[in-house]
């Protein structure tokens, strides 16, 4: 399967210390190669192979964020 | 030599990350026993034996923030 690449919005992150826990907690998905974020823009970019949503959204709240629906 | 405790303003801290990393890098100078930290209100409180202004300033900015003058 081909890697995708998704954009999510997501509320809450004020600094890059708060960039670097989505970053890791996003990043634990299986499947998924790349994640950058940014506070700045609310910004979370993601890519890899065979996740979903569901599963990007958890991670987001692992890491005590929201993805804006 | 008994402990003491200072107040310290802080500039830049915008979540409790912020202030991990701060309670971090000022808890690693020696005779520092306790630090808090509130991004709040950018207040540092710490409490310990022999330690200066200065080095509690060295710390805040390697953490990556300012004491403010």
């Amino acid at each position: 399967m081909a890697e995708n690449v998704k954009n999510y919005t997501v509320e809450g992150m004020t600094c890059g210390h708060c960039e670097m826990s989505v970053k890791e907690e996003v990043g634990e998905i299986a499947g998924i190669s790349t994640v950058t974020a940014s506070h700045e823009t609310g910004q979370v970019s993601v890519a890899g192979e065979d996740f979903t949503d569901e599963q990007v959204a958890a991670a987001v709240e692992e890491a005590g964020y929201t993805v804006k629906a």
